[in-house]
């Protein structure tokens, strides 16, 4: 191993043991329905959203850049935590405790102030109280419908998912902005038109 | 075709278009060396590096929001233009040309505006003139070889890189940061001492 006692060699062993979150797969399958997409390559197509999308915020004075830093960081839990599919309720029961854990460990690679940076933003997202956080996770949770749609539901499908339980999940959504809750409903209207989510209950 | 005459209907397309950068491949492979990197989830990692690391430019005023926008777009071209590698003297003779033409026809999918931004961020990347740019270049440089080291060079052997080729493609790191110039040197000499990186020429 190659070894150094400086915090810039901390924060590149941080960064090595982050190359993990390649590897955490999601239920969403990439447009092209060739595989699964992972939590590393979601999160910076989160990243990009954000940063092209800051004008659609309820919050006129958002600071796009903590909402982009806070989604780079937002998922880094899932290598020790996986990720918890949003419609499984079993383990969505310990997740919290499974992600405070992981937290703990995985940002304390870092130096203390870095440390205190990233857990810090990942406790605003989590939290979803500041504006930052709602739009944040609103993009989170839009993100996954439009993967779906262009996969023509693939994942939908698979886990027998229905419109009431998406749009119960999307709601939220609408905390960080109205122009994106709408633009979620329209794409669920067409998903089920199309017959890639089940109508209904 | 989900469709809607609308600014952020225009956005959307670019996301689902972006989304074919995760199936690009990159040379380098994951430090568990179980498959070869994609540049979606590469520039995940760059953006969360120059988040962290930002005190280390040599510019004790650059604006890190722009780094990390400039490395959330800077590798989008290669939807069209593929990954070049940097040690394949012929497929480089022609990427500017191929990445050009990507960068034209990808990011005018985006409003007007957006597309001017994006496309202004990714020129600046590539011509490395400013503090921002000079980081987000040293970043892209370094995140190999900490890869690359990990992995034991398996990228480096595949090819035949020898150190002396490492060395003046990280050149550059300097113009952007002195501290991690020195980081990497350290780290190409760890990696010829271990026998991951061929000596000398």
């Amino acid at each position: 191993m190659f070894e150094r006692n400086t915090e810039l060699h901390q924060i590149m062993s941080f960064i090595v043991e982050t190359d993990k979150l390649k590897n955490v797969l999601r239920q969403t399958l990439l447009t092209d329905r060739s595989r699964q997409e992972n939590s590393a390559e979601h999160s910076w197509h989160l990243a990009l959203l954000a940063m092209l999308t800051n004008q659609y915020a309820n919050e006129p004075k958002l600071n796009i850049a903590k909402v982009i830093q806070m989604l780079l960081v937002h998922d880094i839990v899932e290598i020790d935590a996986g990720d918890t599919f949003a419609y499984d309720a079993v383990r969505n029961l310990d997740k919290e405790v499974r992600e405070q854990a992981a937290a703990e460990r995985i940002f304390s690679l870092l130096p203390a102030s870095r440390q205190a940076e990233c857990y810090a933003l990942w406790r605003e997202f989590e939290e979803q109280l500041t504006p930052e956080a709602k739009y944040a996770n609103a993009l989170d949770r839009l993100h996954p419908v439009l993967l779906n749609v262009q996969s023509k539901g693939a994942a939908w499908m698979k886990h027998q998912v229905t419109e009431k339980q998406v749009l119960e999940r999307l709601k939220v959504i609408e905390q960080g902005s109205a122009a994106l809750w709408e633009y979620a409903q329209e794409l669920v209207s067409y998903a089920v038109e199309q017959g890639y989510l089940e109508k209904g209950e």
